[in-house]
């Protein structure tokens, strides 16, 4: 079976960063490209994060800069005291020298152009990707699913308010539009992701070969757990099991939903409110339940181990 | 220790009958007087039941007509399909001769000559209790507690859409000013009442008695449990399990938290936003949290057994 | 003919006093009551005023003491600086040791108790006529017609925003479910009122005569045009219109319109949209668009004066 | 003087027609690209019809296709009982056999590369404005002045609803972000093109000419005149109108002004609040208020004559 084509819309970012290496590590999936949102940080800083990256993980593929902001609101309030200064937890990698391209063109291109359709994973604000549905909703309905990290279900409706995640919360009216487009979508919310909880010591294989990889996922890992300062402590994995969903669906458990995004709320704004009953409209998402742990941390690590290791050779 | 003084603010509604029942038969609490508020059902049926079930209740109190519709919204809603065209399922009471008093004045007066501060129980919309903080201010703020049936945690946030619970969300705007006014609150919401699971079989002494008040709560509950179609089943009980946490406040484990009602949601109109952490502000409200059914059901089964005696005497 | 009933319903400040004194001075109307609201100041200043007015022109009328605030909003903004502390420039009346009434059941006495229909004249915020609707349906459905001083048209929308005339910015909420009612309305706008201009020269009758009137009305304008920081201009004339419009309905010419008011807007909320074509609704309104200005300056002189010598012989 | 580079983003659209056709007929402006919105029609009217008018005008200049619809708004409410099924009121220009280019990517290049600033005129909705402003900041910096057909003051503030313009109404989240951006604009709203008055009457030069363009222009007139049913009428010209404010600045009269735009109002969504005090904030508008009419409709004649004139030689 050939790999699967995916293109990774991303703040990176901490957990961004380590959705990227996974991606990277994986030869189940395909990376087409990588295209910058603001959100964690501005687009300045997301935008130059992915690019090194890229340099880091030597990935010969495309990166994109897209939006600078919600599609609607101008008043941005980014997430740095989660994320650092440049959104690495202060973690700087050497500036890359490529060239970025347009970002929302350039996810209509990774689609258009590829034989297979092409998986969209969003994992961060839904911007560029309202965006392409709107400026290029041919390419857009092309997509063979969008794999979202966002939102969750009420068991762990929020991280910035009581009821609304980060990624959904910061642009609400493009996550409305996206949830309401019509492409297959994956939704992997908080009440997933506070399930994938890992910590250094879930990742023996990785902390054992001890190359760039493991050096900076300990690095980054410290930095962000720096923020509830339990260094040694298992924390949810966000972005890295939307991957993982992609590169090995027996990570998780979904049902069928009706999903739609709260744009107007005084106290609400940015919520999914999920219905699992019929009651609200016909499913347009795969909510996921459950998450297989140990099977996420085992993908994890011997996926970012051998990584590591491929990196050390060259 | 003297009874405490209590008003109960209502839309009846079959389960507000069986709260009125309950607050009558209850000499730990002195019922001062009943306010109809519209909700459930319109204002004429809501007051005409509250009218009717004092007369079969030979309650010596006087009756209030409140609110006939939400503060803000003309187009009301109502509920018919839960409480049949009348309210109460159709049972009917024969009909009141009592002069009704306006009702926002009335708990104004109650509360004003009352010597001891009086516990108001708003089991309905809160309406009639957003206009006596509005008009009555001095009186409200003599409150000693409002023990609202309403709302809910995430756990059971909704019942008339996926986030929002009926008497808030058929007045949200009512409920926003009263949680932010001052005078402490508890919320007994769906997370609780939904723990609150009664069925005849949990009402043994008062079915063994078979007097009026056995006659009347079986056909209100039997019609009641006709809405999913199963009249063996124990359902929750929302509005009795208000009136139980005055009369004996050990049925409830309740926490200190920050409440508040959004109001301006285009999916979540009247949602409870309840912030158990200590982010969005000071705790404005006890929130029930946990229900000692057992010690409720025996509530219900002894003091309802015991008011179907008296009643039977006379 | 006998003389047509009003009530008054404002927030005293200082046109509501010249509108008082207007309406106690003419003998078309007969003035059966004031009932205070919250608006250019607070509640308890414009009881205060309403009573003491009462008292100077020795009216043997009930004075009711209604809402403290909007309908919704809790955080309210009043308009000192156009109104002074006390809401009537700092000009401090005697005063009054009278009973005030429940504002609300008050309206609701005073039209209910009526043979013939009266007149309501709110020349403040909406908010106890709102809650008269809501409180009192069957009182407010006798009502003649609302002859009210709030919004206005496109050719002058506002004077708190660009958009929003003050009354009804206070509690857009209010009004627009006065404006849905289905009572008949008369809305005298600002594009009315800014064509009402007085001055002292205006008034010769009255300041010949050298009254208590003259004195106060004197005192009243004085401080009010320092607003602008010209006493010697003439100044629109807002509430005193209203009673005009009552007393000599030809000081106005009027046509029939559908008037809504914006509740939700981020920049326009308390605008009174005002259709003159028929795409928007039936008419539910005639809307003020002319005024007689030497006939309402005739008026106004004549029967202050006479007011001013009927409380000198006393 | 060299010419004034432009760039023109419309959605025709009839009277957008005439206005493309104005640009290329003048020798002071150097239009650099169209790139088609969705608006009065879809967008696979508004480009196609676009690349069809490119061809008729011969124009040697890239065409681009942008948003779909509005940012966050997925149900769009076309126009089309005032433009016609195809939004030429049924006239069919022969299909254009040109390659269209990605909009928002296109308005960003003719931007970037030209050694001048450009000027763009959007005469459509302000959809791709806004992406441009959010995807590609830096090159939306560097535009000269937006002109912008849209809104209008309290003169004439709607034609959709009482108080909102179509381009304005049709997506006020994209309006708002444009107008709070910080590049200098030029606002030609219905207050203005209400005065712009034009018909065949005032055309005599074109319509004695009889070439292609008055064949067409005459056509489109009589077609969109049929809308009110006078086809001797002198209509408004709307877009035309903003192209002569490029071309020949004396043609209006400006006031700066601060100018906002309504994104939530339940009546007022789309409205443009003109703030011509300086109450709201500093001025970011230039805002038509007086057009010289004859100017105007001499720079039409002349100049369409001359385009007729030329086009019939080839």
């Amino acid at each position: 079976m050939s790999a699967r084509p995916i293109v990774i819309d991303t703040d990176p970012g901490i957990d961004d960063a380590l959705a990227i290496m996974l991606a990277a590590a994986c030869p189940e999936v395909d990376l087409r490209g990588i295209v910058a949102v603001a959100g964690n940080v501005g687009l300045e800083h997301t935008s130059a994060n992915a690019a090194a990256l890229a340099d880091l993980l030597r990935l010969d593929v495309p990166i994109g800069r897209g939006a600078s902001g919600p599609l609607c609101r101008a008043d941005v309030d980014f997430a740095p005291d989660v994320h650092g200064e440049n959104g690495l937890a202060g973690y700087r990698l050497p500036a890359s020298t490529r060239t970025l391209q347009p970002g929302v063109p350039l996810l209509a291109r990774l689609i258009e152009e590829s034989p297979d359709p092409v998986t969209v994973v969003p994992i961060g604000p839904l911007t560029n990707i309202a965006m392409l549905v709107n400026e290029f909703p041919k390419a857009a309905r092309k997509v063979e699913r969008f794999v979202i990290m966002g939102g969750g279900t009420l068991d762990v409706p929020g991280n910035v308010t009581p009821v609304a995640e980060f990624n959904i919360w910061f642009d609400p009216d493009a996550a409305a539009r996206v949830f309401a487009f019509g492409v297959p979508i994956t939704m992997v919310g908080l009440n997933a992701t506070h399930q994938a909880l890992v910590g250094r010591k879930h990742l023996p294989g990785l902390f054992a070969s001890g190359g760039p990889v493991a050096e900076i996922v300990g690095r980054l890992l410290d930095g962000y757990y720096d923020v509830d300062g339990d260094p040694g402590a298992a924390m949810p994995q966000h972005d890295s099991l939307a991957i993982a969903a992609v590169v090995d669906p027996a990570v998780l458990t979904t049902v069928p939903a009706f999903v739609d995004v709260e744009t107007a709320g005084r106290l609400t704004r940015g919520m999914t409110v999920v219905d699992l009953s019929d009651a609200s409209g016909e499913p347009n998402c795969d909510v996921a339940m459950q998450v297989d742990v140990q099977r996420f941390r085992h993908l994890l690590d011997t996926r970012l181990s051998a990584l590591d290791a491929s990196l050390r050779q060259v």
